[in-house]
């Protein structure tokens, strides 16, 4: 849908519009909504939540009734944090490193405040800022981790971890491990079943192509799915809902890690984009992928490591996203001028790094010819220069 | 949008599309989210919760800057009860009511159980199961409350609390007060400022026709806003959200009481409506609303309570909301063959409870002469009974 002469290298923040969401939007809005009103929600909309998550579940290797799509990753992650501190009572730490999301972090010092006297956050530090820690977090675990909690592929550098081997290495210490799968879902194939892996969450307005703010997913081992509580109690998570008991039931299996009504209109966008992700299929998604970053990487190689551009993603395909991160000092000022000027829409992710997403769904390889092209362009002609070093406010 | 015929009952429940709301849709869809990608964030989407909060700020009598929209109402409430029992250390005890929604009941339950040893929900029974009880709520705070929290207007009989008396009451007790005005909002004109209510929730599904799950509203008084801490720590309750800091620290104002991505595709449907109901002025809604519960309970009297059916709502306008419940051992079924086979839509809450709920904005007096009519006859020809007793099941 947008503008033929547009490079769009920022699908890991905002997927693009499917051309089939147009269609469905316009059903669930006019038809649903319009025509149908409350007798809608027993014609699909109180099964959205389970019918999106066993879509879902296809691309992380988990059961269909083992993913629930509800609430903001944020609210998500809150949810399944507290509840593995539940889980573990007697256990005190939660073990993260600093390559986390900010968010996932801020979570983390919310939880463990809430945890009440004792609980502690012990988050490891990258040594190079671009390589997951995975022997200082292993070495980190102990008989008083409750929790390790990592971003699968991290928002900078793209660095993927070694999932399998830090869930065995939690499970070894007695711990559970909960994944923040956003930047990983829709890019990258990743097995939490074979894994073992206890908990996950994360985003579908990325690489599934959601929507803004689309809402996000819970993944929950099911024989786990029983015993661990949901911290926030509402109507959507409690067994026979429209009976109005007045004494909270948690519903069975992972219904229960639903809390109020969910936003039925941002869910309905979620749909065919996960229908068109299936179609195409994520091994081939993946195998495009590492080929465009592999061509990425040369390109940078070949024209921009020369005018002091830095790489800041990993070189080896198989510990590296579905982007590549370069770093430069004047990295914001590169972004305004690639958007202002050039066509091209990379992110800017402080201090110094210029991300640019390949979305293999849509992203071509000309496109990366094209930007990389269009980057080198601005860097030799200084054409920075004349924006601003601050950063605009975003109010 | 829905068919001519249809007369709809249910707008306390489910809003109807506003025709405006279509071209909305159609512009966050296809332009912003299609054309504009990530740049919509800059270009409205970062500032909806707060505009959109302006405006229901004048529906409650808060100011601007008192009000914000995100998450659902359930994951808001949660919010503000946790806060409220950090905002007043060393008192353990939330009083509400059985009239209140289970919703916030179990999310009540919830937040004691996290909050620790010896805090504990007063449940106060209604007398009649319609009656709000006032006296006795009034009676039960004490030093050791620290909220009372009620929804302003119940969703069952649509009896009205006296929100002014109650929250001076809390006030006097040294406790706080928070209002679940879902039921209210749009419907009744409320002045939170006049009353100097210190926390509200409210919905923007119901009778502000914001779209099936649409996000919720958060009120705290201005003067609370940088003492009360949100439980739930996510990216956009940061200060300087971009500057990806690994410490949380809340934003200014009421932005820190936002967690994660705000579902944008769901809150745009709300603005159209929001400035709909405007438009139209809530003083003459809430004229119209109050001549049309008395025609219905005027025509209740004539035609229904020959026949054995009860009025479940309080006859006093002043003390009742927008919609009338009338109560029937065969409500449920009642309500099954006024949807299959009259085209009414009206709902049922149980156990014995048909709700009509009038949305002044689009119900009309001679929808309300039909559906009666309509319903009188289902009664004398006993046409309900060939439905099930049963409530189908939601999956």
């Amino acid at each position: 849908m947008a503008e033929d002469h547009l490079i769009y290298l920022d699908g890991n923040s905002l997927g693009r519009l499917p051309r089939r969401t147009i269609e469905r939007m316009h059903a669930v809005i006019e038809h649903e909504w319009g025509r149908r009103l409350i007798r809608s929600w027993r014609e699909g909309w109180f099964t959205a939540p389970q019918r999106l998550g066993a879509k879902i579940a296809q691309l992380i290797g988990a059961q269909p009734d083992e993913v629930i799509v509800a609430d903001s990753t944020s609210v998500n992650f809150f949810k399944l944090a507290l509840a593995a501190l539940g889980a573990r009572p007697g256990r005190r730490a939660i073990v993260t490193d600093d390559l986390n999301f900010p968010s996932d972090l801020y979570l983390l010092q919310a939880v463990v405040k809430l945890a009440g006297e004792g609980y502690r956050l012990e988050q490891i530090n990258s040594a190079d800022g671009l390589t997951g820690p995975e022997a200082a977090l292993t070495a980190a675990l102990s008989a008083d981790t409750a929790l390790l909690t990592l971003t699968h592929t991290t928002f900078k550098s793209g660095f993927v971890y070694d999932l399998p081997g830090l869930t065995a290495a939690a499970h070894q210490a007695g711990a559970l491990a909960l994944w923040d799968l956003s930047h990983t879902v829709g890019a990258l194939p990743v097995d939490l079943n074979a894994a073992g892996v206890d908990l996950a969450v994360g985003c579908t307005y990325k690489y599934l192509n959601g929507g803004p703010g689309a809402p996000a997913f819970i993944y929950v081992r099911r024989d786990l799915q029983e015993t661990l509580l949901n911290p926030i109690w509402g109507w959507f998570g409690q067994k026979g809902q429209f009976d109005m008991a007045l004494t909270y039931e948690p519903a069975p299996g992972l219904t229960r890690f639903l809390s109020g009504t969910p936003p039925q209109l941002s869910l309905a966008a979620v749909e065919p984009a996960l229908d068109l992700l299936l179609e195409a299929g994520l091994d081939r998604l993946r195998a495009k992928s590492v080929a465009q970053t592999e061509y990425l990487i040369a390109l940078w190689e070949a024209w921009l490591a020369p005018l002091g551009v830095a790489l800041n993603s990993p070189r080896d395909p198989a510990r590296r996203g579905s982007h590549v991160s370069l770093g430069h000092p004047e990295a914001l000022r590169l972004d305004r001028a690639l958007i202002e000027e050039m066509d091209v829409i990379p992110d800017f992710r402080y201090p110094d790094n210029l991300r640019l997403g390949v979305a293999p769904l849509y992203t071509r390889f000309v496109d990366l010819y094209d930007a990389l092209e269009r980057l080198r362009r601005v860097l030799v002609e200084r054409r920075y220069e004349h924006y601003p070093v601050e950063r605009p406010d975003v109010t």
